[in-house]
């Protein structure tokens, strides 16, 4: 395998969208984007048409549950609305590119097959690692134009003067520039975290916002209950550090004594 | 030299293979895979038909005991059975790739090559390193299919809830996935070792397993041999360590006199 | 995007430049270079008429105050003079290449670009890196013809004995000698710099040789004030640094008596 | 520049050549080849054919004494006998490859030009790096025949079983291997050597069975006056050592009258 491949699940003539939005969710900072995204398609009952493989991912296979083995790959689920909310595809994977060159190959891979479904707009979810925790994750965003920015505040997404200073790296941020070069519109959603661990909450804060923009509803149970256990985890994490923390504070206290 | 290379040492309409398998014995952890691949020729007087040159390889020539340089390569053996056992395609080599895109490329190039032989089956063998001695290795396995799955828990394989959890890393992996995309049957058998040292003695545990599924037998003196002697060193190694450790603990008893 | 790519922001046909000067001023060393060929682009009001995309580049938007975002490029301003001073086209952008080959493949797209529109000389700028911090910074020079190095020196230009000794590497060095080839007249302008920072009175330095060679004039009031507060950072460095120096040495004395 | 490239610098059918020998001094260890092939171009006046350019070399330029730039190049030589010795081509430059496949695609270039000259034999030569300091330097040898490997030992190489057993890595090695696959006969010859840094004095010992194995004489002198010059420097080194050494090894008697 020298290229990217782009396997169809279904006959390409057959997928009939009407004007969808295209949400991407790979692994990132944090999981925030993929939490998000694979809890749309669990809860939308999505239905999967396209897996991409590519020399750009690690060169290994994932061994499932009952003992079978997936090679890593990107999919692209669709759902069709039957309300006012758009159709979806929605994007999501094991592993972004491992190599400088492939997220360049892999997003020109995302953006022509947006265009082959006449792809409008495109949401890419994220996190936004601030190196400790956050108690009330809040959604930073950007997006490829101004008129985007604007609406994207009406839902509640900050945005910050040149935030994140070290720029947005990976697909979410690669599909919002090559997204403007084709005339589709794209936002990435940032939701804020401390990127030391996997957080169902920040994702949380982000789905509510993608929920506002795309007009639809969807449970959020699973994901508040993977947010409670984490919460759970952190407090013990919590608890003994501080636990840790006091004696070596008495201790140096202990110290002074012969300072 | 800019593609991978396949040279052929015979005729290839001269090869004559009955739904041959192929075993795969590449060198990774414990060199499980290449020691029991290695042994299979050795055993089997099987014949080289191929040699495989890439520039995914290192950049080197290997010395022989006469002096004399082989190029860095894999290379294809084949044995023909006379009885219920299948004929065999034994692929071994020096190295892996060394590069990213050229695991898939290389994966690439023996799946073209198992396809021109009608293979229909695939065994790649490795080690599973668990960071700590194993008195009595077994075989851990994962395949490209729930049938085969079943079939190899028959032959003493043990499959376990997505172990490795970081996935099948290398030619032992991806031939798996590759393999599936044609409709070829594939499963790694994974011998459990330490990690830290060549171990003939999980390549034994292998060697055992592909036996029965290939309703073959091989002598298994020499790698009972390099077995046993391997055993000697690490008791050696352990001993030293014991040793090694009690006085140091004295030291440190000793010193609290001092404290 | 698997290869670099050039956007033309207007008609190529249309630009018409009468033997142009090609200034380059990527990000290097105390962002010498990058200073300088800013602060030209807005004194002299240039236009820009070229992007340059590459997967060569770091995979990753940058985002900008008001919240939207650019893709990672380089990019080509063009400058007409109505006086003795010869046309400009200006070469700056957010990185350099990130790959080995990255870096040949584009400087031959920046040499395409020269010969396109008939550039006869080129200047390149950056920083050379002395690890202390400098005083009276001056220019060190590197061309590729003796010619050239000796009407360098009569601007003030300084030549050492195969000084820098590793090399000019990137844009500025690969520059010099993929122009050789063409026949195109090029020389590197050097500002001595501590290298530990961005530099903006070494790009001062750099700016008043070029304005000599270029035989153009063009305010410094911008260069100067940001030199004037980053002189303000490193006094207060200096200071903090000898304030914790002191403590440190007394600190040692008091111990003598201990000793 | 994508691609490798040839330049020739006079008309190539201009060039010929009597079954000419090969002659290659890369950099490597102790910079071995380098001074035994340098050495020869300018005792011979050997005169200089062709320049190969790459993107797999680094992307810079070298600085020379008067200021002028030149790229990062390969070249080879070209010496015509009048007596009982070969013709020669000889390879030098101021790096190797510095990705993995451009070694195999220069060495793959090398061997065309070979081809295309006539190439019967080639040297390759380069250092062993052993970790100390030698007195007296020999020359440990890998060929691609056994029959080579015979008729070296008659110039007073050294054959060892199996070393070095880490393989011969760049140009030196893969060279080898190439050349036997187009039935060109290849020997490399490798100056023991500390590695550590620069070493005339072993390039001495290479230069000295090469001369045998060319029939051909040259003078001595540049290389034993760097000898001479890099004794010095390292008899200081040692000297230096040693007195570093001997207080420490006071103190440490100190110490045991505390043990």
């Amino acid at each position: 395998m020298k290229n990217t491949e782009i396997r169809y699940l279904v006959e390409p003539e057959s997928i009939k969208l009407k004007n969808p939005v295209l949400v991407e969710g790979l692994p990132g900072i944090g999981h925030v984007g993929k939490l998000v995204a694979e809890h749309l398609i669990k809860e939308l009952k999505a239905e999967k048409i396209i897996e991409i493989y590519s020399p750009h991912f690690p060169p290994q296979v994932i061994v499932n549950e009952d003992g079978t083995v997936s090679m890593v790959r990107n999919e692209i689920y669709i759902w069709k609305s039957d309300s006012n909310s758009p159709d979806l595809l929605i994007l999501v994977g094991d592993y972004q590119s491992v190599t400088n060159e492939g997220h360049y190959e892999l997003t020109g891979t995302y953006i022509e097959l947006a265009k082959r479904f006449g792809v409008k707009r495109i949401y890419t979810l994220g996190g936004y690692g601030i190196g400790k925790f956050v108690e009330e994750p809040f959604v930073l965003g950007a997006a490829n134009s101004p008129d985007l920015v604007k609406e994207m505040v009406s839902y509640g997404v900050e945005f910050r003067n040149s935030e994140p200073g070290g720029g947005i790296i990976g697909a979410s941020g690669l599909l919002l520039g090559f997204a403007e070069r084709e005339g589709i519109e794209a936002v990435c959603l940032m939701g804020v975290t401390s990127g030391y661990m996997v957080d169902p909450k920040s994702a949380q804060a982000v789905l509510k916002v993608l929920m506002k923009a795309l007009n639809l509803e969807v449970g959020m149970e699973e994901l508040e209950r993977r947010a409670e256990e984490m919460e759970k985890i952190i407090s013990r994490l919590k608890e003994t550090e501080s636990q840790l923390m006091t004696p070596q504070y008495k201790r140096d206290e202990d110290l002074r004594y012969f300072g």
